[in-house]
């Protein structure tokens, strides 16, 4: 980078600038209008409007500049894709910067996770800045890869990259004023300080607000979002894979509040980010339901910029990163041309940008110690049994009491009533913990589904009819190094390994989606008729949602937070 | 204070609130909205919206209650008043807090003066932040009792009342890169950088954002207001006594930009802000003149703690401070009541606080070294003799040639011409430094005036007809300690003692109101028929601002920034 005196000089007129976009209609979110402009950069920011003679010349003719878009809350691991993979998605979608919480990298890895995000995530076509996971293990109910204090948070908080505290999930613990959880907030202090309070109101969100915490993603009811927003929470309105509270929560947003209200994302696959888009998508939607399209950009650039004080980004103005979206519509946004501190990287969709090699993750996260005979469930119970009955798209369940079938002493699976074997096997440290139950829901005739994605403590968990294929798949796992697996009568029919963490490919964009489509094809060919049959059983063990789940530790009844018997 | 667990207890609902407003409606500044509440107060903070047990209950019967109002930028020494007596002043206008530039303090002083203003600020009815001065002096052309660089400006930094740096007047130096002034802007890094630009436009107003300044409230014209507001600079609209640009700039404020402006007062008399009133003035005007109440009421509380990082000041909401007005008519906000962290401290007008004692200054400012030849004026030039022309109502001056009168080879003040003495005698280091000129506006028949508030060096200012008076004028000035006076025939006819360096009453704000009112009608019995004698004297010294000006190093041409002859 060249000094400012130089660059002040070009601002002066004195020299000519890198680059001079000619001709923009400038999408101001600090004056709140549009207005006719050129636009001066050098030195990668952003030095002025006006006559500038310029080494380089941009002609839009008339098209619209805007500040590229920032990302409020995301979680780069539900993409499966490395950091700079994920880039090659977003970016032709206007994609600048996005402030991303680690939380599954830190359930498996503590804080080497969060230092391998901050590593790989360093130098890229997106500015990245990471919020440190608050609540890690999820629950004492699971056994992850970690647990992160206080102590640990402040070991890192001071990285300029790092944002502030992550979502505080565990909202009842923060309203009630648990030492550990407000030591968190404290940590944070100067920072910002992220919210996770779903359907929270009344005087416990005010005692949660009380504590600390700044923002939340998690209102689908347009009064819950206008509550929190009166209480002074940055509000972010979710767009993600499955969950979408946009269209419901854009009523809320007014040019008298939207400097309180930003776009977040949380979780969505890659292919829904190639396909539908990333913030231009939310853009978009806000803009057909209603949000004026000036407020709606100023909710994806300079609002986040500010709460969770990115310098230098979310503007066009002198000193800002000259980061910046090209398109023609303003009511119907599609991105033509993303630029990164005065780069092109992306044109028509494509990305134009170089990436780096993938960053090797320093150590195995697959250390599992079974026997095939924890697999089995001797029928020691009179009566019926607990099975965890999976709701469509949700990830609760309900508990379904039916009778079992016993074979040899022995509870099994019945794919003729779509109950089948459940086997969560603890990875991180060969504790030997196996958790065995039984699930309806995925419709296996044969085979197994397995994973070693599996929130929050991202344990292998198998789906499957058979022990056997169960065993199989699990030893498909411990191959791979972590993954995704389909198997049927002793064979892998489908994978995508994720050897870094268990959680993330190492391979291409394309690459992974297409291993993702090969998967649910085949899972869907064993009989499963759910949407995303994987996302399914990546949340059967996530012990803090209700109502029964299945982790390493056995049967977990989720409401009342313990371990329960197979058998009522 | 008490701890933040009861005051989460309180806001649970498991313990009394200390007080509840009942029958609220609430300027919520956040959601951008009015809204009915019960707005539960414990330990000087909000603690929760709802319905709530409490030892104490205000019904406000649908009254509003709004934030209390936050000053961007003023001179405290602007009023003459201690800090404490301006609280007097305008608490029951409903002022909270203020950012204040204690420039003349450190004109005056130095750090010491800033040190000063910390310290006789701390612990009263309103919170004060402080800016550091960063142009002491103003030029080299007029002998301040102080020098601060940015490394004295480092010692004060972090100190966690001081918001920043305050206006970098020296734009010239800013936006043509001068080390000392881009050092002064890296020493608030992190902090909030004020602007002073009054009609800087184009590329060096470019360069001077570039270089780092985030704020101005000097613009006259819209389209200059306009213009920086596109450029990322949080617009001051000020409306002082004299300055008063707020009806002008209005049209510049829409709800999708009010985020970046605020409210300015800069520098306003204590009598124009006991009778016309402080921000509570601001908000109306804006009103009448178009601005949304809500969008009004947003730039005198939430905008302006978000660009000075004031914490938890500036809305109604959890963890904010208990800091409220109350009226009756949105168009039309007259201030009922001014609560403070809870507390009742002004009702109908009347300020209800207790107020401490006044901190008194460690020293004395006043270092006079002078001899009554001093001020003769030998005739040693022919032709004309330059005069300072003066503009009513501006502080601007214009050059006037003009034939002197001559007396026993000495000129002479000839009043049949209104061509007055002018002098000016250093008083900080008793260096011996004294100038003396001619002026024409003050329309003295007899006797002098003086005064040792003399921008921005803060000299002895003294204008008159005959030598006996003008010395006569001094000796009173030193007698007092500094401060405002006006003689006739050898005699003080009123004067006002500034004792804290020479700028400021240790009366309290009703005496100090008298004294200024006798001073004027004392000046308008000696023939002046300036609207504000004193303060057109105040200003006849600034070297900075054109055409003529006269210091104690002498007459200075203000274009040319340079000292000059008196004789053409």
């Amino acid at each position: 980078m060249r000094n400012l005196q130089h660059k002040l000089s070009v601002a002066r007129g004195e020299q000519p600038a890198e680059l001079l976009f000619k001709n923009a209609r400038v999408v101001n979110v600090l004056s709140g209008e549009v207005h006719p402009a050129n636009v001066a950069v050098d030195d990668g920011r952003v030095v002025g409007f006006g006559d500038y003679d310029a080494k380089r010349v941009v002609d839009l003719g008339g098209r619209f500049l805007a500040p590229s878009f920032i990302e409020g809350h995301f979680h780069v691991e539900s993409t499966m894709l490395t950091i700079p993979e994920l880039c090659r998605a977003v970016v032709p979608h206007g994609t600048g910067a996005m402030v991303i919480d680690p939380h599954e990298y830190a359930n498996v890895l503590g804080l080497d996770g969060i230092r391998y995000v901050l590593e790989s995530s360093r130098g890229l076509p997106i500015d990245f800045f990471i919020m440190l996971p608050s609540c890690v293990p999820a629950t004492s109910l699971e056994s992850a890869g970690a647990r992160l204090t206080a102590d640990d948070l402040r070991l890192m908080i001071r990285d300029e990259r790092v944002a502030g505290i992550a979502e505080l999930m565990n909202y009842p613990g923060v309203y009630l004023g648990w030492e550990s959880e407000l030591a968190k907030i404290e940590a944070g202090k100067g920072k910002a300080i992220d919210g996770h309070a779903p359907g929270l109101r009344g005087k416990n969100l005010n005692a949660y607000v009380l504590a600390g915490v700044r923002s939340d993603h998690e209102s689908t009811e347009l009064d819950e979002a206008r509550e929190k927003l009166r209480l002074g929470m940055h509000v972010l309105l979710r767009e993600g894979s499955t969950e979408r509270n946009l269209e419901h929560l854009a009523p809320l947003v007014t040019p008298a509040n939207a400097s309180n209200c930003s776009f977040a994302t949380d979780d969505k696959l890659a292919s829904d980010l190639v396909r539908e888009g990333h913030l231009d998508h939310s853009v978009r939607k806000a803009i057909q339901h209603g949000v004026p399209p000036i407020t709606a950009l100023q909710m994806a650039t300079i609002n986040p910029a500010r709460h969770y004080r990115l310098r230098n980004f979310g503007a066009i103005a002198p000193r800002f990163w000259a980061d910046f979206v090209v398109f023609e519509d303003l009511e119907n946004i599609q991105v033509q041309q993303t630029w990164k501190r005065g780069e092109l990287i992306a044109q028509d969709g494509k990305f134009l940008g170089a990436l780096p090699p993938v960053v090797p993750l320093p150590r195995s996260t697959m250390n599992l110690r079974y026997t095939p005979a924890q697999l089995d469930v001797p029928a020691i119970g009179a009566g019926a049994i607990k099975v965890i009955d999976l709701v469509v798209n949700q990830i609760v369940t309900r508990k379904a009491l039916l009778p079992p079938k016993i074979v040899k002493g022995c509870v099994v699976a019945d794919p003729s009533r779509d109950i089948l074997k459940l086997v969560v096997v603890e990875r991180h440290r060969a504790t030997g913990n196996v958790g065995v139950g039984f699930v309806r829901g995925f419709k296996l005739r044969k085979g197994a589904l397995a994973s070693t994605v599996a929130h929050d403590a991202h344990n292998v968990v198998v789906v499957g009819v058979s022990d056997e294929d169960i065993l199989t798949a699990i030893a498909a796992l411990v191959k791979m190094q972590g993954g995704i697996v389909a198997v049927a009568d002793g064979q892998v029919q489908a994978a995508l390994a994720l050897p870094i963490a268990g959680l993330v490919s190492d391979q291409p964009l394309d690459r992974v989606m297409q291993d993702v489509s090969a998967l649910d094809a085949a899972a869907h060919a064993l009989g499963c008729d759910l949407p995303a049959p994987f996302m399914s059983l990546s949340f059967v063990s996530l012990s803090p949602i209700p109502e029964l789940k299945l982790t390493d530790q056995g049967l977990i009844d989720a409401v009342k937070m313990e371990v329960t018997p197979l058998f009522t």
